[in-house]
């Protein structure tokens, strides 16, 4: 099977750290087919030698790298290095590359909370590299555009934080809901969990049920409050529900606020709010987005309801975990630090059914 | 194979009408080996002549009944009538078998909500006897076993009412949460769209995907209201949003309320007001019940959250809705009315995995 | 969102017959990236006036057709239609087209079996067109590749005759197994029983749940037994039994052959059967090809396996039935007709997980 | 919740070493609801002091054992013994209890396979009482009733031996097959692979995907070799290829063999083979048996086909690995091992849907 055709133009030299699992591979699909974007290196200290297409078959014919050993000096060599490792890698490893000039995309935790000790307090280790975590820009592109295209190092936003957060900001922004009581019910397929050996998400545990996790208290909640709080200009107070379903990808939010008595029609709300935006769908009124209508694409579906006219607005977001959700998100993010139109190599139609 | 053994005791000859649905075969499942229980007659006027294992062969060698036209006299024979038909048919033929002395359990929803008017704005269609509304007794054994003892008629609530119910009746009847603020996130599996032929419930649709739906208003909105609302003793405002998840079986319910000051072990409200009951299960502090731990069994699993100790109180309640979500409750209330122990013939364990 | 950039190239004007079922979709969220590609008309008796993108949420933002009563001079408008109907429906159309020199390609079974009486005894209707049963070429491109660049009218092979054939194909052209007693053991996703509304394809009967189905006789044995027969150059005696497993999209096709004394290296055997072809992927000696492995990709994977070093070898093959198994190799034949490269527009890479 | 009512008989006192697997989940279901058995003592090595029911929350309520440290003299004080233990554990430690009286049924494969040098080639250890095995009973009760009855070691068969076993014994017994050309094409659900973290059976890996494994070989080949040549009366050619389906539970076996020119009435081979036996139920010609009509049963369903009327058999035969390929069957081989009727405890009805 043949290479995509090369373009007549400059390419990007990728870099990626931790390539092997899901948001890994996910990496792999999209920037192989990306027309920008030669991959250059793909690191891994466990899988060292081995193909990627021999781990990820679907990559055969496409992909022809084999995993290496950690190698800052190759690394330092590509124009941006993905980090897709477990949390408390990219805060140790990403200030020499940055030092060297080389952009870097964490897809991990580790510069997503301006808040230092509460980050340590979320994720129970103390943080390597404060520094970086103040420099370091979000990159939720629909409300931090700017910052990320002169970003030298991005805090890609996690899964439930992307959907939770493209649902409640034009709410929040435009100051028509109680801050002080927002309720953020979210689904979330298995491949969020990562890909791990771990019993609770065998098929055989996982399919044919259905459970809450989580409950008092989830690594995204810091993340998410401090996003929203920063678009309503105080401190929101969020409850925070994650759940498992039985499917591979996609994330559903189910958000609620109590509306605050001002008049707002929230259809154009939505709309005006992500005119233009590429990858945010607002659906008409009425509507109740499907996980799979994105499934392998970059795109945020959003609905917004007000149920039998009262006084509690309900917005369904619904995005592909792996894509918009990270991988894509990342890409795009990407795109917008080197100046490339926002769409490329990040425009596939999603797989339905 | 054989029968299961015939107990040395009078048996409750029972009647099916419309047994064609998956509350049909859940019912022949449990009755087929209910100890006390003959069956006598079960009824499709499309299937009439199939035998009824011939559609479903779990039932094979375990019921020879084939399925007949309807026949009120061989109805009338029966001690106890079972509806198991679309909503509108048991309004139209309760009242002659009962005018016969035969007792009736109505799983679908001709006889659940008390206001007539109410119900026919949901339902669609007028009602047909209003006057058997009135008598008809609620059949959630927790919050109305004595009236269920003595009733002749009984309005078997819906699967989400009951797994809602269940959950919030404690907080509610405690009066510690604001009643007008109650947010219900549902979620179920596809069994409970019936097995009726359509497109958006086809494995190819509904699988590796999630969706809410009727978000603007679902019928059972009002069933859960009046009980709720009986229950606080004052109107509930209550937002309920279903969604449909891809799995067989199963219900859990995420129940959202604030707070109201008043300080309450919530954990020991919960299992004092569940104790002794054989079919609600209190789980330790910090569960989160899975739905497949109820997988055919007549157990609704509860747990309650504060999380973050902050004001808002989250309840996990799950079933399995063709069980305790239709006709395992059923079947409690047949029992019930017939004075037989309540767990007879619905004590079967959970199928996990 | 924005459309896929427009080439400066001209473009094939595109029609197609029926596409509101699974083949349809599939064939749009194709041609609606494919970069030589205009879609010019999709026609739905049933659905006229509704949006394709309010059908196929996926396709929101990229496809704005609405689908539009069949109309034969918009069609003949086309440089190519494609039908996906019910089979029946292109014998009766698709002369009309050819003669206003259309081409065309049927996803149906109409002229897939040139033993008209043979069809009609499969498919239970009078065939309405034999004479083009005779001119259209079965569009297997890697096996008549030549005929199908100079067809006006293409047969596109049916999703198991695909993944058999190719599978079985290379032994049989060598004539190093037993032809008279071939076993196909295939099983399939849902999807390929097609976007119809029926109770055994409900995910509440299919899911968790495994079975064989037609195995006295599939409409897919002729037009299989067709093709080897060509290739061994004598009548095959097969045996095909499908079975249906509870996933969405995939075949899999097990295949046994009796070996017949002759020496011969099965893994170079289809190496080099395959060697250049961009879509058939031979895999390592020892491999098992995965469906997901090829999940929304035009790809074959095949891997050939001798048990025990015993006389019977044992080929695995795998594709996505709606794409290498329909819309994807549709669109190669179309490629080749048209003389694009053959990989244009159906170069996706598979979505795993 | 209750515990089963006790009966006013003797009751079997029952122990369980290694119970923290699908088989011992499964067992514990099974035998908590078993009027004849006390639960005295389940082992884990590793969980002991979990109460099971914190572990599998379906038993909450049903069984109030905790795990305790593998303790011979507890286990001593049992009349049975079932070990779920991983293979090798039981081959080691079943010599000391049959000393003292105590029966033993290994639901593992360490006494399945008589040759014992062909044992330790596929198992990759060396035997650890090889004189055990001359004794072990095999636990096919459909062809080895009276031995078990007597036995005090049985070898509880694997899954896909049970399924592939009970479909082509008919045939072989009868001697209407050639017995060297055996195809056994198995399709299992993902809790055939047990209760290990393990990458490859993770939802996010299996849901929606299919492939075969151990195509070169599996260990479940020699035990279907030995028990089909003992009752074909000569060494039998088999090949056998297992596939991993995304289900939970369930085995179908699709089984082909070539008949010999006897003229058989193979409808009426089947039952009489299997007239009386309580758990194979042979299906009306023509059918099709679904894994999920003995989901939870003890039951195998079984069809026979000749497809087109050639001189192929196709012979489909269904079972729940957990239960009749696992747990239903010990429990079967307890029954007949202490007298009591065969069915008692194991006579549930599978659920569906």
């Amino acid at each position: 099977m043949t290479q995509h055709p090369a373009l007549n133009q400059t390419r990007i030299k990728v870099g990626i750290v931790g390539g092997t699992g899901y948001t890994g591979v996910e990496l792999l699909r999209l920037l192989a087919a990306h027309p920008q974007v030669e991959l250059g290196i793909i690191t891994s200290r466990g899988d060292a030698g081995t193909p990627v297409a021999a781990m990820f078959p679907n990559l055969r014919g496409r992909v022809d790298l084999a995993f290496t050993a950690p190698d800052t000096a190759a690394l330092a060599a590509c124009d941006v290095v993905f980090f897709a490792t477990p949390n408390g890698i990219a805060m140790k490893e990403a200030a020499e590359l940055l030092d060297k000039g080389v952009r870097v995309i964490d897809l991990a935790a580790d510069f997503r909370i301006k808040d230092v000790p509460e980050w340590e307090r979320w994720y129970g280790m103390p943080h390597a590299s404060p520094a970086l975590v103040a420099a370091a820009v979000y990159g939720l592109p629909e409300f931090n555009r700017e910052a990320i295209r002169g970003a030298r190092l991005v805090a890609n936003p996690g899964c439930y934080p992307t959907a939770v957060q493209l649902g409640f900001m034009p709410l929040l922004r435009a100051g028509v809901v109680d801050a002080a009581s927002l309720v953020a019910d979210c689904k979330s397929g298995v491949s969020g969990a990562g890909r791990k050996a771990e019993v609770h998400t065998l098929l055989a545990e996982a399919a044919d049920n259905f459970k809450a996790y989580a409950v008092p208290g989830h690594r995204h909640l810091p993340e998410i409050r401090q996003g929203l709080s920063a678009v309503a200009g105080k401190a929101v107070g969020l409850t925070f529900v994650p759940h498992l379903t039985p499917m591979i990808r996609g994330i559903h939010a189910t958000l609620y606020a109590r509306l605050t008595g001002t008049s707002v029609d929230l259809q154009v709300l939505y709309e005006r709010t992500y005119a233009g935006e590429p990858f945010v769908d607002v659906m008409p009124a009425g509507s109740h987005p499907e996980t799979r209508s994105v499934r392998g694409a970059n795109t945020c579906r959003i609905a917004v309801h007000r149920p039998q006219g009262g006084d509690t607005v309900v917005v369904l977001s619904a995005i592909d975990n792996l894509v918009k959700g990270a991988a894509g998100q990342a890409i795009h993010n990407m795109n917008l630090m080197f100046g490339l139109p926002e769409t490329t190599g990040i425009d596939g139609i999603a797989l339905l059914p």
